[in-house]
């Protein structure tokens, strides 16, 4: 199936071949198109119509014939020396028009000494399969799970004059990260970042968060990804410990602006409206958007998709995209101020005709 | 520091300029050369003997100038429109011989529109400073603080006819990765995929693990990222819960080729000297080496430079790489045999004028 897409995305390119040539870890196209997890560069290169092939070092011959239905080549045979810019440009040599992904490095193309045109390979990753969506669901349930665990902390925490204790300790961004990640491990899952941030610092949404944390606000956002099955998920939930009026109001606008999103998703849609949607809502609460600055704003795009990268195509911004059946996208307005800090509520749904399917079933309870 | 030895690899690949635009979380250059962690693209540029800036997205401003000492510009204000590639055009309109780095993509190249010149940036991370060693050696310690853990988990276990089981559970590969994760966690470091294999699947150094646990042999390779700091450490050890002489004498010979690579460490050297040696006497006790295949052979190269990137430069293999004072680079020999498995032992050594420094101070115990 995702050879075919490729064929087609070859077709509308006008393009005779395509090749990668990367390591599967860090390229997800190639995994996607590959199946195969190698930390070692190797090429998967496809004639258009013709079945795809992988050349790799010998040493992994075996096990990616364990992996991959793809015919496999070990180097060694295919050229003389240990030279994939040589394998490749045997590869090319009768193609005309020879397509590479849009990463694909300007000194490796000076070498290989061919007219190379970079496209976008990760649009056919975009309409996720049941399958990719299972996974995506998985990725999100782990998320979930670790973030439950982070309440469960929660629930037994002190509140002394603003900053949790627990067990008479200072609780930190750390313990908490630890309770999330050692729930996350338990289920094969990895996050490079998690992000548990609290007080005023929550309020610069890149902030992964560090120290003591604050009774209010609480932003967490954990991007999983399944280490075998390698797809990810996202969910950011806020928490506060104690009452504050100004946060709740905050939340309750974020939740309504979510709300607002969601009402507009549908196959055929435009992503910037869905955004617009957003940015329309919190507009008239009198937040600063776009270039209007006030106390509290609305500091980034709405959404991402989400499959092998956590953030992949399509973005929800302002940008012209139009939303797809099957597109897995993040919905996650926030609002952040200096003082009050940060307030952000996100979910992973999939596009679907007419509307949508939530993958995220964690409770948005803000007061624990 | 690292901008002077940037300015020196400008003045000898006569370049004017150089400019990166990626997101530092996966540009290990990008984050050496502006200490800014960012999941998000964004500009750095440095004219010959000029103080480098970046561009950036207004929202990361504040967090950079907390990072960073390096003067920034909000993209906002450099450029009418959120476009990094008009940014760099207007960057580099007054300059002739621009460099990128060799992963600089084509797609953007060709945007650009300017002739660019790839040049390999990852070079200036060869020579550590004594901060960086300091920083690998403590990602080091925090792998062995893990490992520890695995012997803990390994002395503890019991073999029924060449399995382990553990409170009368079959114990399992992924057990052993928990137990080693959980404790890196501790100490907020990262491991994207640890080699935890036993057996005859030990054989494929690129197995990551899974199932049952063999007895004998058990390969364990672990390799952190601290999270805060962003360097990385490399360890392999292997382990042997039964008596077996096959493996004990595949350990010793493993064991005496990492002594003799040793031996010949020495900066002004060629890398493939130490690998040669390696070689020489492996061939001289009867494995497979090179392109001779026998029974049990050593698979790969001898090791290769870690640091901000857990594969960096320089290798220890047959290329010629002369070694240098403040290169860390594992030295890592391995024999692989399908019917026996793998066993490998890896340190990690910081080269010397006249010899090397061992950051390693696990114990080399094969039976437990």
């Amino acid at each position: 199936m995702n050879q075919k897409k490729l064929d087609k995305l070859l077709e509308e390119e006008e393009l005779d071949s395509i090749f990668i040539y990367d390591d599967s870890y860090s390229n997800q196209n190639l995994f996607y198109l590959t199946n195969f997890l190698a930390p070692d560069p190797f090429v998967y290169y496809k004639k258009i119509s013709k079945e795809p092939k992988m050349i790799l070092p010998k040493m992994e011959l075996s096990r990616a014939k364990e992996c991959s239905s793809i015919d496999v080549l070990a180097l060694s045979d295919y050229v003389e020396e240990r030279d994939y810019d040589e394998a490749i440009k045997k590869l090319v040599s009768d193609s005309n028009d020879v397509g590479v992904p849009l990463d694909f490095p300007l000194s490796s193309a000076k070498k290989i000494n061919n007219e190379l045109k970079p496209i976008d390979v990760s649009k056919i990753r975009r309409n996720k399969s049941s399958q990719e969506i299972e996974y995506i669901q998985k990725a999100q349930k782990v998320a979930e799970k670790g973030i439950k665990k982070a309440i469960e902390v929660f629930k037994d925490a002190e509140n002394i004059d603003g900053k949790l204790y627990y067990d008479n300790d200072a609780l930190t961004s750390s313990d908490i990260k630890f309770v999330i990640e050692n729930e996350l491990l338990k289920h094969n899952a990895i996050c490079e970042d998690i992000i548990v941030s609290s007080g005023q610092k929550s309020a610069n949404p890149h902030k992964s968060g560090e120290g003591h944390l604050c009774a209010s606000p609480i932003v967490i956002d954990v991007f999983p990804r399944l280490r075998k099955e390698r797809y990810c998920g996202d969910i950011t939930r806020t928490f506060s410990l104690e009452q504050s009026p100004e946060v709740e109001e905050m939340y309750d606008d974020v939740l309504e602006a979510q709300k607002e999103a969601f009402e507009n998703i549908e196959s055929g849609i435009s992503a910037s409206e869905v955004h617009q949607a957003v940015v329309d809502l919190f507009d008239e609460k009198g937040y600063g958007v776009q270039d209007k600055e006030e106390d509290i704003n609305f500091l980034h795009s709405t959404g991402h998709g989400v499959g092998l990268d956590v953030h992949e195509k399509p973005g929800v911004s302002e940008k012209d995209e139009i939303l797809e059946e099957g597109d897995v996208i993040t919905i996650e307005p926030g609002l952040y101020g200096k003082e009050v800090g940060g307030v952000r509520i996100e979910d992973l749904v999939v596009v679907k005709k007419d509307s949508y399917l939530n993958l995220t079933n964690l409770e948005k309870e803000l007061v624990l």
